[in-house]
């Protein structure tokens, strides 16, 4: 090499390090400015995305909602196609940079939990403003009308904290940035998933059909709480999840709880004695080979939660509790272990419906989250094992004619259940982007090496070859899944801050 | 006393066991030749005090049913008054025999459990009749207007069983007796409940206020089921009941289940946990004290149990169940021990209601059936220390902000529980009812030491002399309390010639 091109190297990587530098600066600023220019335009935005039912079980709401971002995202370039494998649709789209851009797979989902909507403050599909949570003393309802919003407000709707959200923030990244003529060279891809939270049904038949259009240098899967703390994180894991539905029976015929009380096998009862068992008293499982194929926790991830703030007094203040399952342990731990929660419990009614009968039979729904290692059959079969140790006969069926109801357990599996995933913390990409995320300034990015909730990514990891890291945007207080669920303003704001600089950090990306 | 005086009274002796054995005889057989001649008239009343609504909390319901009862026995010649103490009205009435003739109170009540329309194969208060109890299979809906009613078929509607018959029962005996020339001389007094299903929350300043009116040789209580084998039956006594409604808490506010499963406090687990702990295996209360006051039972309870028709195998079968709670016990002998029965269980959704989350809250709802000895207060403050044991608060109220919501448990004791009651066999009124029973022919009549249902029976214990015997006519499986409650037509009609039969048998009363 000559000096001459020595030096016309040197100057190109001052010139490639300087843009870098100013180039990231600015796209974090330029996103502010953009944003604080267009909020009531952007807040609209998302409130009439949230205004269109998702409940992924009704095809037809969820088709209207893939329709609305298809014609939201073309206006930013995009091109787009709704795709289903015999399920809800889902909307694989891409805005292409040059020729041999970095590329990155945006994934986010657009369904939410059924709802029940006597329960909220609100009707969930029509979105409304609140001065704070509206689960806290003291919230108050706003007009939308707004010279000014305040980032501690609260937009109230299903799917505003998880996770229509991430659509609408980088599409005004996008807006930003080219508005700025500083649009990074980058191909970006968009994968969104209509049906998470029936676990994804029919994900790997949508994956089989696209998995060569959406490969990318990076799959940023953007669901999902930030930090309790408040802090930014990049997650690197998801438990799996499972849905398991039980009946317990009693006679095949209500029965006075008088006359038969203490004698006709009650239902609730015997549901009681079998969910109990599952555990001790600490919440440890205590089902034999439940926990077998545990993926052990590595020293990184020791030494990765053991750098986390502390949240856990925190959050039990907050939360009204004095204490967790297993006395002392901090939740980045609990999480790393396997979890049966018994989501739902019916026998019989209370309150104004209670009434004094043994009913014929009780129902129970369990979520089962999973971790690394563990195998759904292999936990299904561990727990239909121990019912049956327990003198139950377990079948996916109600008990026949003539057999004795009192000992049958229906146990049926929800189809879509899945296992879970964890990146390795020493994956050059995660170094890379919480590099970039740290150039925002104003607070070091936390490295979590697994987040509670489930996410269908070891579909992802079996089709593609991109390293996979999950960049949540969300509020910890959202009530996902809950009543009145909820984004705060603030999030939204910063998520638009954090898209724009890894696009543009990405663009910078060593080909 | 002369010859001719001792031949007098030989014929007047003669003259009245005679008239009682003819007498006795006609009364049956007059009441079975005119309910067969009227049976279209007697069912189309039943019909039409079964369409009225009659939840005892909605008192305008229950107003419109006194009023009715008010007409119907009017015609029948009684007297009657609607009274109330604060609660739902009772009904109170008399039909006067000759100065100094033998009296019967006769209790019953006219309202009925709560409903879930949804559950029933026909609206609740739209009586059907059927080919067979509707949750037997093969059984098909019925038009009222029929030629001839076959015994078997069901009058399906709330309240058919539990406990509206009796009055109509009662009323056709009257008419049949006074339509012969035969009504026997004999003084019936009414005691009609508005809110037995309540707990008869008001009774005791009602009876307070009538107790003198309705003083009687004999107490009849008019409620509870025939015994399973079919068998007509004195019955001695009732549990006492109480209902305890339990809330236990979580978080503050609906989490998701992922992120916070197995380190928040789940509310349905640890209500599970505070309900397992109340037995043992074997259906055994394991609350200390809970059962400290229980009144032996008497040799002679156990012998009048060993004389009873074994029932078990055939209910069993009958129900689709194996085993009793306490492998092996007879349903005679488990109702005579205190009974803690989970009637209800609520916590978070199930089936398309489920949801991924912890709730703040779970419910459940407790009926406490009492045997004789045992006092309601003291059972609660079992229960009580029983969790505080297990390291819960135990109040009336919601925990309180900044307490550890996860150790508290609201538990309620519902107004209106009461103790049990039990006549001893050896009381001379019931060998009499027994013999005026027996004369019916067609089979022995059962005296069973208690029921296992609950009637406020000690409150008239406590307010009247008379000896207390409780006669039931209804099905055992009347399905009463849950959805598609029923009479037989059979029931009815052997009630209309039990109460004839009765009347006739207690006008010879030596008085």
């Amino acid at each position: 090499m000559t000096s001459r091109g020595v030096v016309l190297r040197l100057i190109g990587c001052l010139v490639l390090v300087m843009s870098h530098a100013s180039f990231s600066q600015d796209a974090a600023q330029i996103a502010r400015a953009y944003h604080q220019a267009e909020t009531a335009r952007i807040v609209s935005d998302f409130r009439a995305f949230l205004s269109l039912p998702n409940v992924a079980a009704n095809y037809a709401d969820m088709q209207v909602n893939a329709e609305f971002i298809q014609r939201y995202i073309a206006k930013r370039g995009f091109s787009s196609k709704v795709i289903s494998a015999g399920g809800a649709p889902y909307v694989i789209a891409e805005r292409l940079g040059a020729e041999g851009a970095p590329s990155v797979l945006i994934y986010a989902h657009f369904d939410g939990q059924p709802v029940i909507p006597s329960q909220w403050s609100s009707p969930p599909f029509e979105p409304t403003l609140w001065s704070d949570n509206p689960l806290a003393a003291g919230a108050y309802m706003l007009p939308w009308e707004q010279d000014v919003f305040d980032p501690q407000w609260r937009v109230v709707a299903r799917s505003a904290g998880d996770d229509k959200a991430p659509v609408i923030a980088l599409m005004a990244a996008i807006d930003a940035l080219v508005a700025s003529g500083d649009m990074p060279d980058i191909t970006i891809k968009l994968f969104l998933d209509g049906e998470e939270e029936r676990g994804s049904p029919t994900l790997a038949g949508v994956l089989a059909e696209v998995a060569s259009d959406v490969e990318a240098d990076l799959l940023l899967f953007c669901d999902g709480p930030m930090h309790q703390s408040g802090r930014r994180q990049l997650v690197l894991g998801v438990r799996g999840s499972m849905t398991v539905d039980l009946t317990t029976y009693g006679p095949n015929r209500p029965l006075h709880s008088g006359h038969y009380g203490n004698w006709a096998a009650n239902p609730s009862e015997t549901l009681m004695r079998l969910l109990v068992s599952l555990k001790d008293q600490s919440g440890r499982i205590t089902v034999k080979g439940y926990t077998d194929d545990v993926r052990p926790i590595s020293a990184q991830e020791v030494a990765a939660v053991s750098a986390m703030p502390r949240v856990d007094a925190l959050i039990k203040r907050d939360l009204g509790l004095s204490e967790s399952e297993f006395a002392g342990e901090r939740l980045e731990n609990a999480i790393m272990r396997p979890a049966i929660v018994v989501r739902g419990l019916s026998g019989g009614g209370v309150g104004a419906e209670a009434r004094n009968i043994i009913e014929p039979s009780a129902d129970a729904s369990l979520n089962l989250r999973l971790v690394p290692g563990q195998k759904p059959e292999a936990v299904l079969a561990s727990l239909k094992a121990h019912f049956e140790r327990m003198g139950m006969t377990v079948s996916a069926k109600e008990p026949a004619l003539g057999t004795a109801r009192e000992k049958h357990v229906k146990m049926v599996a929800r189809p879509g259940g899945y296992r879970a995933f964890r990146t390795p913390i020493e994956t050059p990409a995660v170094s890379q982007l919480k590099g970039i995320l740290d150039r925002l300034g104003d607070q070091e990015t936390l490295v979590t090496p697994t987040m509670g909730g489930s996410l269908p990514i070891y579909l992802f990891e079996d089709n593609l070859d991109a390293p996979i890291v999950i960049l949540p945007v969300a509020n910890h207080d959202n009530n996902q899944h809950g009543r009145d669920e909820n984004l705060r303003l603030a999030n939204l704001f910063s998520a638009i801050e954090m898209y724009a600089e890894v696009l543009a950090g990405l663009a910078q990306r060593p080909r």
